[in-house]
């Protein structure tokens, strides 16, 4: 038996791509630790824990991570009133730093070299998580099998894996695979990927309206259709009054400096807030998109404060305008019962390109330039650590 | 008959306030004009026209700028994504240059120097209405009756119109006030003042939970108390996601520069989200708010792209939990058909004053200021007027 | 002989003014002690002492804040690289908090309810007084007779200050008035008002060129006149490489991660630079400039990480190409030994209005109206303190 | 012969590194058409075209970009006030998308599948050229030596290339490598790497202090040594004051809305305000000072405005205090004829890594990464240009 190469530490997760992973590490000649968080996701650990075993991990840490994972990741996030583009509330983001802080700590403990995980080459989570290992463990090794062109081009689909599996004695899904991927954990679950990779696809269909914002509203289940814009929003307005939309009771500071109270019901905004918003997300570009919140931001403070005719309003007013010479296309949506719910999009103008997403097809995309992108964006992570470490030393 | 002062145009709604306005202007010695804008609101607008004509308006002016509010002022907020501190869609915020727009427009039109308005001298619709009038007529004299000693010290309360309308022939209505004040047009429903100024009132009441963010959660209903933050974070996922609070599908910009699709549940966390973000607006000052916000869209990039071990996220960590200090009380909320609404709210280090921003309860605060306020923040706007009116004159 | 209204502490300076206000409030029954802050201005302390004693000053303080200027505001303020549009260095920003602050300590030991400065009603000074002394002592009253209608309108001029010395035995400077108004400490000195109210005006002349950004260059000496792009930016590397103007050796971040350093010659560039930020300055509203500021930031980023053809970078060039509108004029500089002057500017859209903004003239402006601005401003800073004041009490 | 890989266009310089890249480039079996951009730089040209020729070029393109280079580029720089981290004008920022624009036009116009350039994988400079690459021209392959192993691993150093050059015929520089590389073109000269990648080295020696912010002052020629805060800020403002630094004349916005002009003389604080920073950019990660840097702007605008009693700036003083935790250091400067010239810097909390920024040293860094980086960093601007391209189909 050839020598060892080294001892990975695996993000493990108990199914068909880590299972295999773990095999395959094996197989490249190296030994292999499992490592499996309880983030408060749905697991059988123990069953998880025997499979690693079976499968040649050389060690299995199993641990519950939950209580920190509250703690010190959610209630940051919390306080911070933490959300992206407005809407999503980072469940996926929070928990990744706080799996592998845990990770590193045990491939330190073990003297492991290398850690190695599932992610995907076109995901967030690879970055999230080899940045985390960077920063807290600057010399480590990664083996991200997804970008190693010995590993996708071997594992084309999950069929492949599933061959790799019977081969290799590693048990084998009986039930046929959901058609999404899932991220659970303590702060929410996720849906990606499968046929949400179609933006068009309606997920649940409860009552749908279609919008184009802002020229049409056709009510698909009664063929009610309005295009001019004051019929559309009064329409909106009685659909959205019907169902409770966009009631709110807050606190909020008025422009001469006192809190007061206001409770607010805003129907048909609310659903054109939601249906624009994800038009715009569908088909600007992401940068822009940014540069325009921050001008968004501006203007609704200038707005809230009476500064309609003023010349920096005008100037942001022009600004945001320039900003929509794309934002155009159909958004499905449903409202019900105080909620207005997304369905499905699209647009001539859409920025979304299926194939380059999808984590079926390659796409024009090479998953290795992933791995530069990620190095170049710890080399300041790992001139912090240096510092750092040199302070402690001293100290 | 002594001369006249000259014409003011009043904005008048056809309710007890402004009516009684129009009188007095009358007695002070001017001609009214009284203005009326459509912009939605449930008014008959016949009867308050046939009204203003008893009281002795000289001209009485009933607009439908409806279409125009639609789309020169809420299709910008729409795609400017316009939100006022995460929440409030700003309907009114919106109407008020649209109305005031108008009332400028008729008073240049009948050449008249004076405009007027029933704004109380504590809200934002005084500047709202008034920058609006000087940016586009900076000649224009305005009379706030509810910012004059002569008019504020003489009717200090509902009963002394009450009395003033009756003894000058001037409709009383007779239907009791209602319990709030409500601005209603095309965009929404506000419900302001009255018992509102109290904000630990609850409006609706369905179930009930009561949070210490983020120490302690008691069911009011069943008296279930969780008090360590795994355990009330387990609980208030339970009672999320029966109730499918906080589900959204959405269009995304991964770091790497794609777009994506993602489904999320985050029932517990978006709980959380509402009511921390409730009692820090009502306990942070308005300022620390804004920059702290500003910090959080930071934070939350840096998360969602993976920089939790990081120098910057460190420091933006850092800070955030700096403006947390006085962030602490009480929040009554409703979980209701994939909704939370607040109740109420209270806290120890509350910067909410009811005295201060009471109606009715004059508090350490005198009207005439708000006056200097909103002339000194006219400056640059009417300087700006000059050189367009330059500018047009030449052109 | 009356009552006295109470004790004034007023902010002393020895001068013209502040004698005069002495003794004018003396005559409207109030008693006086008189404060005089030392924070590094030329000053004959002891002199001013006995003046304002002999005015009739019930007490005098004097006190050197040097060290405590130094230590507590000026070094936040290096720390924070703080700088006003980009270039002023807040000298009597600084100054200000630290001198009310110490005003504020004597009125509470004096048990004093009133407190009074010299500043214009027309200036920032007032400002930053009132707000410091309403934050640390929210239930004092300012009395600032530069906005007191009684005061303002008797002394039109220096002229009525100069006859109301005479009449009141306050010694009258000897010295014509400078033609300007200074504010010297520690930190800087600045010049203000009088001649420099023209901003045309040049205050040292060595060697002139005439520039219409970016239209033409021309040389006030040699009338050496360049009308192209080309030939104008050739012939200000010239000019500015002879004098050696825009070397600069700076440690840098790139965009990989890494610090490096770089020494950089930028001779035409600078003097376009500092010339077009002057006459952007003239004539763009405050707030337009800063939010195109706020864009430029971006741009800069965008183009020194690469992304002049993105679709962020053709978004952020349209904005700023916009704010651009009425930039335009003539500035005068001079440049000489490494620096670039800037002598005196005018503009056809300048937004600069002398009348406005001239001590001697009252131009379309109330000086009553900063009261209530400072008010207005102040109540929020008031509630802080009657908060922070309620913590206190029970620590 | 061997088939031609295909054309390429590289972006020749007539140096000694370009012409290597030329014949090494046909080695490999390319066509390669030599592109030369005039953008203001010092060259013979002629003398370039001739050796290009030569050296085996298909074809020669000299090209003038100068009056697009400044009407283009430079412009829209000035109005914006471009600069980067407070005092970079971004001289050669500006040129390189002018440059590579050119360079993609010339690949179209021959049918060149390929583009090629001289720059280093550890600079900024790759990186701007082949995001304008992928922008224009998204299906472009980039043919970067110093990132191919191939490529740096045999061209370790400069002797490798003088003797590559000597065996292949390339005219050896008989003159001795400057101690720096230069960047010229019309906006400015840059000196970068050499002698100058260690940053205590000092280029211009007229007259030093050596400055520890805030804590010492020594003068280096006659030993003068300050070392409590008041005294080193006397002595400051003393050399300062000598040479007449900090001298501004500016039009500004006050608080209440009118511009006004100020002449400002703050020599101490100026002296300061350079060191400071540059012992910050030098000590400070890049993220934490860019989030620092718009904390300073919101510190500077409520120090102006006199909000410095306040919660907010009691909120931003706090976090900049965070900031300045390993913000350490001695900086050499000299005063001289009313400039401040950093002359060198050294820190025991440098992150300035000079093995890791030398061109001439490896370092713990991996030139491939950075072409993953610019890929993924293109993966959102290939998508832009797919969209239009479509569009202007369509069109």
């Amino acid at each position: 038996m050839s020598q060892s190469k080294g001892t990975v530490v695996l993000a493990y997760s108990g199914g068909l791509d880590t299972s295999c992973i773990l095999v395959w590490l094996k197989e490249q000649g190296y030994e292999v630790i499992a490592y499996l968080a309880n983030v408060g996701q749905e697991e059988d650990f123990e069953a998880a824990q025997k499979k690693a075993h079976a499968l040649g991990a050389k060690k299995v840490f199993i641990e519950d991570l939950r209580k920190e994972f509250v703690e010190e990741f959610i209630w940051p996030g919390v306080q911070a009133n933490a959300i992206y583009e407005d809407r999503y509330l980072l469940g996926t983001s929070l928990a990744r730093p706080c799996i592998a802080r845990g990770q590193v700590k045990i491939a330190k403990q073990e003297g492991a070299q290398f850690v190695s995980h599932g992610a995907t080459g076109k995901g967030n989570d690879q970055i999230r998580f080899e940045l985390t290992c960077y920063a807290l463990y600057p010399d480590v090794k990664i083996i991200s099998p997804w970008r190693l062109p010995e590993f996708f081009n071997r594992f084309l689909g999950r069929n492949d894996l599933m061959e790799y599996a019977k081969n290799h004695g590693i048990p084998v899904p009986v039930t046929p695979k959901s058609p999404w991927s899932m991220d659970a954990n303590l702060m929410h679950i996720s849906y990606e990927s499968g046929i949400l990779e179609n933006p068009k696809v309606i997920i649940h269909d409860i009552e749908i309206l279609q919008i184009c914002v802002p020229v049409k509203v056709t009510n698909i289940h009664d063929k009610t259709t309005c295009d001019s814009a004051l019929e559309l929003f009064l329409y909106l307005n009685k659909i959205g009054g019907k169902h409770g939309v966009g009631r709110i009771d807050i606190i909020e500071n008025r422009f001469i400096g006192m809190k007061s109270r206001g409770i607010y019901e805003t129907p048909g905004g609310t659903i054109l807030f939601h249906a624009h918003m994800d038009i715009e997300t569908f088909t600007m570009d992401k940068e822009v998109r940014k540069i325009k919140q921050s001008l968004s931001l501006k203007f609704s403070e200038q707005l809230y404060n009476g500064f309609w005719d003023s010349p920096e309003c005008e100037f942001v007013r022009h600004c945001i305008n320039k900003s929509q010479e794309y934002v155009q296309g159909k958004v499905q949506l449903s409202v019900y019962k105080g909620n207005v719910y997304i369905l499905g999009r699209e647009s001539p103008s859409s920025l979304y390109n299926r194939d380059l997403v999808s984590m079926n097809v390659q796409g024009d995309y090479d998953p290795c330039d992933a791995g530069g992108f990620i190095k170049i964006n710890a080399v300041r992570l790992r001139e912090h650590h240096r510092l750092q470490s040199k302070k402690d030393c001293k100290a």
